[in-house]
């Protein structure tokens, strides 16, 4: 199954038999207060750079969130929006709990956005997926109910069943345009908590052959040694149906694991993008020593 | 299933709920033609700083080769494994194609030793495994037939069969006594080829319940960035459901890679063989500042 994402001049495809989809996740205020103070005042220079760390190491897709408690969400998003289609050609992942942000970014994106996100509650089912429709986008779905998130598998393929059945039947949208996050959680919290993840991924792969995402930066949360484990999560996830991710695309271990496990799964005949990114490692290495 | 190695004081379980079993490839003469010499010298004090280099990174079995042409193999792999046994309580993998040679290892070995390796070929089952039998070891099964390895999930799954009846039924062998390598070949050679074995292992993980160990360095052969391609695969083979390897135990980034699976499966509650690990480098590089 293909999900096609595509900004005025570029298109991604996410799918199983394609390589993994890096959304990157830098473009967001949480737990960054310089940025938050920045994008109080307005001021949204730190995104160029942002942008450009992103690119260097690999993004495919960019993330933007700007939720800044006390701000014009919806502007500020506009703004960003605008701002990061001028500097690339990537597509963007607009993200927003608040639905008259998401309908700003919208409304100025060319090309086919992600939208992130909606969960299995009808009514925030109801004010977004017409959105999404009617914008010709594609939505992230986290199959929670009520901001209770299940604990465990079964429960999670019950809801994705409740979204993607609601989804197409109500709304018209495609099963391919609906990207369900199977909800990774931190390790810390619970020794099989990831287990439950991995589980879920499978399943909703095997019965609806459906493209995921997680955010992925959440499973070492609280943990020594985070981009490890994250690096070392996101190709076991992809073993078992992981299709995409929000994620850390300016660290080098862990977008060079994701490639190491697209060589592996067959996503890189030959091995010409391992090759090839080895070879550019070799020649900055050598450009930089004086 | 569990899978019982010892030495002569020490127990190591290789199981699907158990952290995953290290086996260092180190001590074997393929590759290393200095060893080679010395080996054929009579002189095995490289292997000391083998089993100290394993050692200090996390093995927790030694696999010991002894294979150069020309030599006596069997007097070798007697001596070599009463050396390994005289310097570390690690339980041995006594690696050889040559009966006689397992035969002299086996002999001399104090504890429950695993043996390397037998293919379902019935003249290569009958002259070990009543060997196995008798001197209480474990065995590596590899599901191929006269030198051809097959590259259908399906073929490897029925020689696995095969292998399993005619250990327990013929042999008296209990099934926690054969370790199936599900056989990982080099990505470079067909970019499906790591696929086949993620689906062997899978198989014969729902199917026997069998533990299962690869030659892990196999994957990235003629690859540039072999460690990363290794420390990736592991986790990948991990999630479905491979319990040991013989595999690089001298290279940080793939051992951690392995303990990070560990921590992930569930294998390592509440991460506290992670945290420790992660405070022990700590120790040790503000130890080494000058």
């Amino acid at each position: 199954m293909h999900t096609r994402l595509s900004s005025a001049s570029k298109e991604v495809t996410i799918g199983d038999d394609q390589p993994f989809c890096i959304i990157g996740e830098r473009i967001n205020p949480t737990g960054r207060r310089l940025f938050q103070e920045q994008l109080r005042a307005g001021d949204l220079s730190a995104i160029e750079r942002d942008v450009a760390a992103q690119v260097a190491q690999g993004a495919m897709v960019l993330d933007i969130n700007m939720g800044v408690p006390l701000t014009d969400e919806p502007a500020l998003l506009r703004r960003a929006v605008k701002l990061v289609q001028s500097i690339t050609d990537l597509p963007i992942c607009i993200d927003s709990s608040v639905v008259e942000a998401l309908e700003a970014g919208l409304s100025v994106y060319e090309g086919r956005a992600l939208v992130n996100s909606i969960t299995a509650e009808d009514d925030r089912m109801a004010e977004i997926l017409p959105m999404v429709k009617h914008y010709n986008a594609a939505v992230i779905a986290l199959p929670n109910d009520h901001d209770e998130i299940p604990m465990e598998a079964d429960k999670r393929l019950v809801l994705t069943k409740k979204i993607l059945d609601t989804a197409v039947d109500k709304y018209g949208l495609a099963v391919e345009d609906i990207i369900i996050d199977p909800l990774a959680m931190p390790i810390g919290a619970d020794p099989n908590i990831v287990n439950v993840a991995y589980e879920t991924i499978h399943r909703i792969h095997d019965e609806y052959g459906a493209n995921m995402t997680v955010g992925a930066s959440n499973v070492s949360f609280g943990m020594p040694g985070r981009q490890t484990i994250n690096a070392t999560f996101l190709p076991m996830a992809m073993t078992v149906g992981l299709t995409s991710a929000i994620m850390d695309a300016r660290t080098p271990q862990i977008v060079e694991a994701v490639k190491a496990a697209d060589l592996l799964l067959g996503h890189d005949e030959w091995g010409m993008a391992w090759i090839a990114a080895h070879r550019a490692r070799q020649v900055a290495e050598k450009a930089s020593t004086p």
